[in-house]
């Protein structure tokens, strides 16, 4: 959405395209060389940092909309998005927004009725992707954004930081029985590489012999007969990850390890 | 809901008290003696059981909203009560509601843009409770209720038996993290005892030796020092849960053990 005759229409008739009183929030983590982030949008209108989101339209399906909102926002598709909660437990969660600050900062008239002002509960999202490759876009409603370290995540609009919170929470929780991770490693890789993003993403030391033998055990990856040449006497095994087992949990979006 | 006045009233003006679009599904689990049962209900104008379920009021907290639905079906309060998932993939999801059974089984004259017959998203909550400690009520609209066995589960309306069958899923792989099963077992229990809740739970067997281990590693029981007599020389240990790990679990709504 670029064009002031795009917003205009959107802020005038959105409720008629879109469902009104359930927006999408979309958490985007980023992993590169030991670092885990977040992508965060900085807002014309709102004063502050937030999520990347959207609305459903009308007939579209949920998980396709989440799907197009992130594909908006950062030409990313294919994605293992995964649902994690419902924020609805604020019922002015729409308090930072109103027709004043629509009015200054866009230049846009909007009634006090407008569907953009009323109560509207928020439906979190999470993906995991490798930052480096990710280019974001902004748009009529956003001036910046930037990937910021999930230690230093500043004051969010509305209820986000809460949202921030539990996809992190639900991220760490659910890493070793969900597909995730599949794409931030190459096809092949060491203990220590897969070691290392499981240590960043969970933000804590994991005992290394321990570590392996659960991955293993919960057939998640399987050691190869390569090595990889790293310098005199220093060859470690190659692994990779176990495709049935992912492509299974990619489809139910669940491993089965209960 | 019971007299034709309030139900009038709910058909015709509802969308007003409440948010349309959104609806919550409560899936009811209960457990006793040594089986796993879900609450349905019969509606009257849906020609099949479906879930006990209804609409947030516009200033209602979801949480609020949930925990409201399931007393007013169940008279039961104060339950650990868990969000797992939005269904919104269906657009149509209301096929199956219209103008016509209204009139016919209701006697109710309803418009054919009525909200109610509009696209709604519904956000699934489960419940484990001892079903035989539970009255449930009908109203208007249902006309009878039952516990099914969770592994004869009838059709049920719209899309309910995929949420049937992910909240399952849910509480299978939440057990050893979440305060499943605090209030299913007397204050002290034997092994067995506890080993045969969850057996049931997963509908599977599990290794009681290893089980036990990972109960007490995870610190959700402990041992004490009384022992129960059940006959000559067989005198098991009694357990109780952690109080202080399932006080956290429940305000958190999960146990930290990743």
């Amino acid at each position: 959405m670029n064009s002031l005759e795009e917003v205009t229409d959107f802020v005038k008739n959105g409720h008629k395209h879109y469902l009104p009183h359930i927006s999408i929030d979309n958490v985007i983590f980023g992993y590169h060389d030991q670092q885990l982030k977040i992508l965060l949008l900085k807002w014309k209108g709102l004063n502050g940092w937030g999520l990347p989101g959207g609305f459903i339209k009308r007939r579209e399906p949920l998980s396709e909309a989440a799907h197009r909102i992130l594909e908006e926002r950062t030409s990313l598709s294919n994605l293992f998005l995964q649902q994690f909660e419902v924020f609805g437990d604020s019922p002015y969660r729409v308090k930072e927004r109103n027709p004043k600050d629509f009015r200054d900062k866009f230049g846009l008239e909007v009634d006090e009725d407008n569907w953009l002002f009323e109560r509207t509960l928020s439906i979190g999202f999470f993906a995991l992707v490798d930052y480096s490759k990710v280019s974001v876009t902004t748009d009529f409603f956003t001036e910046d954004y930037q990937w910021w370290d999930v230690n230093e995540v500043p004051d969010l609009l509305f209820d986000q930081n809460e949202v921030v919170d539990k996809a992190l929470l639900t991220l760490r929780l659910q890493i070793y029985h969900q597909p995730i991770g599949y794409n931030l490693l190459p096809s092949t890789f060491t203990l220590p590489e897969i070691h290392t993003l499981y240590e960043t993403i969970l933000g804590k030391e994991l005992d290394q012999r321990n570590f392996s033998k659960k991955l293993t055990n919960l057939g998640l990856i399987k050691k190869l007969d390569e090595r990889r040449n790293i310098g005199p006497h220093r060859a470690p095994y190659l692994y990779q990850f176990e495709k049935e087992t992912y492509e299974e949990a990619l489809k139910e979006g669940i491993v089965h390890t209960y």
